[in-house]
């Protein structure tokens, strides 16, 4: 009793054999798609770009999917892990309709064909890898090892949901995947959808072997145990034997999965239900298999050879007819009609409408989003009677927020809070008042909030964080990641992949908007000065700022409510990348809700209430970010103190893109606005979050930045106490307000004086830090008492 | 029978205590640190910061290893991976005498206990994670999961060595950590040291439980064993049990270790050696062991609560009580006498000399450090009659190089390459030929050059790439990492932190100089034409260029002479991170070696040879890299076929940090040597390899800056040709000149000639890459003709 029928495993074989062939033609063929005439060195493309090897093991994955789909009429979804593994995707949607439905002008007759040959990894056609471009993927294949943490994120919440997902044996090799498979401890059979793994054992690299092909099957199985699978190997070279062995084990895989999720969900299952094996598969094939065995005398099936183009030069005319041998072994001729079209007995392998793998709309996600359901984010707002009247810890405020967020979204699953372990620390814990942390290894008696029910992600790896929230994204959901600020450069690789996914999706029309990959950085650079340098980075704004101005934004809440208005925007957003950065210890509020509402949808301004400038200011101090705001604040009350007479404009600004021109990035001011802001011509002395230079280089081409002195973090750090780290790094009150005597041309003769105070300042500074391991009371004490008018 | 005695385990026993007596001193106490008197809130620190939770745990392994050592007379070094486990380390090496040793001022009395306790966590004193300042350690336990990397760079190459690993079961959820414990394909038992991997099941992270802690010891062993080690468990609460548990297992593993290394180094020991399946241990103990059970009537030892500072706010009598209680228990008369010393009865525990692992001279890697022998670079310079005249792949040319400093220093055992299965694509293919790639798995017939004696490290992980070159070169050794250019910022974070222990190494006199960490950064944003866009990002540059101007140094080489001065330049040099980013496609050659060398040693020159402006130019074209070179010179024989009497002034900038003026970095020119190039007032157009926003940021301050027009990398990128790759972010050589003659002002009556001809032209070349699928044949016929003079 076999699971396929002779008549049935014929359609499959013919099935992959089209595919097969579509894809060496992707690679190699600009014209002749359907051999029609003797392969000639005119129909060869003059420049090879395409990856073989993986192509068949993906192919041959897909049309098994396929019947796996149909047969049970199966909601399910493909991710696709190896780098180049396009041509592969592309055959498959072109032959199942759904590319040349997203495609017109790729029709599925011989011209369509040919213009799907000649636009592979051929300039302004479609790249070689799965990509934006590709119907039925939200992953790119370029960059290696996310494609688990994706496929867990995209089966999160999504009950019906099979996310199949082909692991490459190189890729396997990273961190990022490496921890992925733990990512089963956070899948909830009841609740969510089912992951199959599938781990390619393609056998090598670009140049090596890989580490999981060259252990033995024992081992290999005994980690996937370890990681809490239930290993199933596909293990073998030839094709028959193979399509028979690979769809009995899809059989009995989704009937284990089945099982799983119908145990779990029954009326009276026990909760929280318990952690099953999951199945995956470890397909081992030859990679390039049923490409040629040897070329100019070297094996190349099976080896690394067969990585990328297995034939190349095609000066060598046997290397024309080795290729032409190659294409026919596939028999075009039985596979196409005269017309170029997949012969409907094979064509009809393929599942219907949506059910395709390339026209399901969980893999185009925005066609699912749903808006959340937003509570008005003002019923959240610290009441203040003036600036600088109480204080507040930004982001628990915004974690009050959240929570609500999260309550209204419960029934609607679709919102999630991701974070390493750190989702308390960073006051966001009032949503876990409403939806525990997800897990679903053991619980204790000791433990709190945790609950396979639970709604908040967390897990000590950020880039779990990061894929995890990303598949949820793409797949038409919501969320937010919080992080400690230095250790998001764990993920800045992961960020660069999704933020250039964002930008070629925003150029395809059939790619529908997605929610925005929202970051809350927190526990930042000022503020780690118990946990010492190795937690003080703030470049992760250098690094976004590096991308596409069409998709990323930066927002650096001075306040509790200017926290609320951004967060309230950015969970509205689409097809962003939202970097929002804010403390979370007790601070010094600035604005009431209505004045954080006006001041964020400006992105910047003056502050009136703490600027006696009268329109002409002897210096304007800026800042951006908390601490530099409180900096900035102080100083001004130490320099009305010092030069009664002095008039100061405080600029704050919260969308820190305002400071770009607007050629450069669509939040830019207007060279009008930016100059009635910050002047033309008066000293500005600027205190920012980040590392300063990042100032100079958004606003170099601005009229008044000769005048602009930036104070920000310069690498300076340790252990030691918060008002120490701005003294480290000469973003202090005192220093910032030396900084503006220095450059207002009337305050000449009081530099000496005011220098020397400062440095008897910072030496008094020292003494009592060193003494007292806190801060001066005057500095803890230090309270706005606005300006002299 | 026992593996320890009764007296023997009485003074482990003794030890530990005193170690986790140290340990809550240093976090609580600020005076009375014998408990001479009744402890009162005085005694106390006002700010207490600092992890309890994993410490006992630390100082518990700690005292054994010491036994360990002691007995067997063993080479060994321990990597703390927890974060904030500095208390430990501290008081252990403390007790053992090699902290005072080197800090005189922190003597083994009452004064220097008083000075250990007050120092730690406090401002001006010592971080509360093991950091450049703690004796003994090459790790900082500030970010979490590099340890076993690190553990792994340190072992390959010292063969007399074990290298014990404290793995944090938190950090074990990472990226980094999960995929390290394959390192173990990797170690040559004959010619490697050993690692020990102690993976301390603590329980908890910050609010969670770990998730290696709650899957069940089967899953977790059968995980450990398809990692490819023997894990033993150590488990429990109770010390007598434990000590007696561990010090039998730890007898075990030595043997066991002793074993495979005997069986691999015997004289006939079959080639390759076998790849061993190496021991470590699963070390179970609960979280603040020997701490308060319970808090406020809150379970804390054995709970997350335990994880920082279990008793806090002294404002309540009973919490002072409570934690004099709980120090009292160690019994601190007992194990220290009257002048503060620890009893010489449990001194003697201690290994003596280099072989305490606060002392181990592998832990300081500078005191090992010896000089690569390095052959003379000119050896292997390209031969050039004139710029322009010939074509080399630079990275070919500096493997040459690199094959011969491999092959210099095979015998001393001391070089390696480190590179993401990239290095035959990246063309170092000549190293290989030297000296094969390590390999302990599996090795078949169709593989080239893997060798369990390679020395060339390919894994498809570049945090391994990373973090093993990082624990190569605090041990003493010297290496080079090669990665493509965009990928490298999947250790943006581990540069971080490597970064920030240089900086803070070059302020400790007792931290030799180590060599320096070399990237070569290649398969660049400009030739990734053919990968797409997903492989294209520069901002590695600017992510670099964040960190301590004392550290880091960035060399973009024009050409492959320049590239062999900079490679030598680099793997001389010690303590930075030298970033060096040079292409691997066939290019013109410019320098010839000596020419070459004159450049590179000023940093930044004019190109006479290309340049006719006489001290007079028209407009100043430079540029930075060996695309923007090529596009350059292209674009000044355009200007000299375009504007006959066109004064041309060609300026190359090799080191980057020369933009920056002196004040900044080291390396930045003096405003008068870069008024020299770059002049006060000539329009200036600047082709550079990055995000152009960094040459701005870089000399925003410079007398010319107005006048600075630069194009770079802006995040335009698709599958397509080399030529229209610059043509897409504006920096092709048409462009170039355009930019040129838009900015010189005795031409403005041609700009509009000009911009019709530059349309034109690039209309011909998408339409020409569009039908030919390559560039157009002038663009690559392209070659230097020299201005007219």
């Amino acid at each position: 009793m076999t699971t396929l029928s002779p008549d049935l495993l014929r359609r499959l074989h013919a099935w992959w054999r089209a595919a097969n062939y579509l894809s060496v033609g992707q690679i190699y063929l600009r014209a002749n798609p359907l051999l029609e005439e003797p392969l000639s060195l005119a129909h060869i493309k003059p420049r090879l770009l395409g990856h073989w090897g993986t192509t068949p093991g993906l192919n041959f994955v897909y049309v098994h999917l396929n019947r796996l789909i149909k047969d049970h009429d199966l909601n399910m979804i493909n991710i696709i892990g190896p780098g180049h593994g396009g041509p592969g995707l592309v055959a498959s949607t072109y032959l199942e309709g759904s590319y040349s439905e997203t495609y017109p002008a790729i029709s599925q007759d011989r011209d369509g064909m040919q213009a799907l040959f000649r636009q592979f990894s051929w300039p302004y056609g479609i790249p070689s890898h799965v990509a934006p471009e590709t119907p039925g993927s939200i992953h790119e294949g370029g960059e290696l090892g996310y494609s688990l943490a994706h496929a867990y994120g995209a089966a999160f919440d999504n009950p019906d949901l099979i996310v199949a997902c082909i692991v490459g044996d190189g890729e396997a090799e990273t961190g990022a995947l490496a921890t992925s498979w733990h990512s089963n401890k956070f899948l909830n059979p009841a609740r969510d959808g089912a992951v199959l793994p599938i781990l390619h054992l393609n056998g090598y690299k670009i140049a090596n072997p890989t580490v999981l092909a060259r252990i033995d099957h024992v081992e290999l199985a005994e980690l996937f145990r370890g990681y809490g699978y239930e290993p199933y190997f596909v293990v073998g070279d030839e094709p028959m034997a193979m399509h028979e062995l690979l769809a009995t084990t899809l059989d009995t895989i989704l009937a284990r999965i089945r099982h799983i999720q119908a145990a779990a969900r029954a009326p009276g299952a026990p909760q929280p239900p318990p952690r099953p094996a999951w199945p995956m598969i470890v397909l081992q094939t030859p990679k390039g298999w049923t490409g040629p065995k040897t070329v100019d005398g070297l094996p190349v099936e099976g080896t690394w050879r067969a990585h990328q183009v297995p034939i190349s030069d095609f000066k060598a005319p046997e290397h024309i007819r080795q290729l032409e041998n190659w294409l026919r072994r596939y028999a075009p001729q039985d596979l196409f009609d005269a017309t170029g079209r997949l012969h409907a007995d094979f064509a009809s392998l393929a599942p219907t409408g949506q059910r395709r793998m390339g026209a399901n709309p969980h893999a185009n996600g925005g066609e699912l989003l749903v808006p959340l359901k937003m509570p008005d984010f003002r019923d959240f707002a610290v009441t203040l009677a003036a600036p600088g009247s109480v204080k507040a810890e930004a982001t628990r405020v915004m974690g009050s927020f959240l929570a609500e967020v999260m309550r209204r979204n419960l029934s609607s699953a679709n919102f999630r809070l991701f974070g390493p372990d750190e989702t308390a620390s960073n006051r966001l814990g009032a949503v876990i008042d409403v939806s525990g942390k997800a897990w679903m290894a053991d619980i204790e008696a000791v433990d709190d909030d945790l609950s396979a029910d639970g709604r908040v992600m967390e897990v000590l790896s950020e880039h779990l964080c990061e894929g995890w929230l990303e598949g949820y994204l793409l797949t038409g959901r919501h969320g937010l990641f919080s992080c400690y600020e230095a250790f998001i450069h764990i993920i800045d690789s992961m960020f660069n992949q999704h933020a250039k996914w964002l930008k070629v999706c925003r150029q395809i029309p059939w790619r529908k908007p997605v929610a925005s990959l929202n970051y809350l950085l927190t526990s930042h650079v000022w503020r780690q000065d118990h946990n010492g340098f190795s937690h003080q980075d703030p470049g992760f704004i250098d690094h976004v700022a590096n991308k596409s101005p069409e998709v990323v934004r930066i927002y650096l809440a001075p306040d509790a409510n200017c926290l609320l208005v951004v967060t309230d925007h950015c969970l509205k957003s689409r097809n962003y990348v939202n970097l929002i950065i804010a403390g979370k210890q007790p601070e010094w509020q600035w604005l009431d809700i209505d004045a954080a509402i006006r001041h964020c949808t400006a992105g910047a301004g003056v502050w009136d209430w703490a600027s006696n400038d009268a329109g002409e200011p002897d210096v304007v101090m800026a800042c951006a970010g908390d601490v530099p705001t409180l900096e900035t604040l102080a100083a001004v009350t130490l320099l009305h103190d010092y030069v009664p007479d002095i008039r100061i404009r405080v600029v704050n600004v919260v969308d820190l893109m305002t400071l770009q021109p607007p050629a450069e990035h669509p939040h830019g001011l207007d060279d009008d606005a930016f100059d009635a802001l910050f002047t033309r011509d008066k000293p500005v002395v600027f205190a920012f979050h980040g590392y300063p230079w990042l100032i100079h280089r958004l606003t170099y081409r601005r009229h008044n930045h000769a005048n602009l002195h930036v104070r920000g973090y310069k690498e300076e750090g340790s252990t030691t106490t918060p008002f120490d780290m701005v003294v480290l790094n000469n973003m202090d009150r005192y220093q910032l307000a030396l900084d503006a005597i220095r450059r207002i041309p009337r305050l000449r003769n009081r530099v000496d004086e005011a220098t020397e105070r400062y440095r008897q300042t910072i030496a008094r500074h020292k003494a009592w830090v060193s003494e007292h391991g806190e801060d001066m009371p005057e500095v803890r004490d230090w309270q706005w008492s606005g300006p002299r008018l």
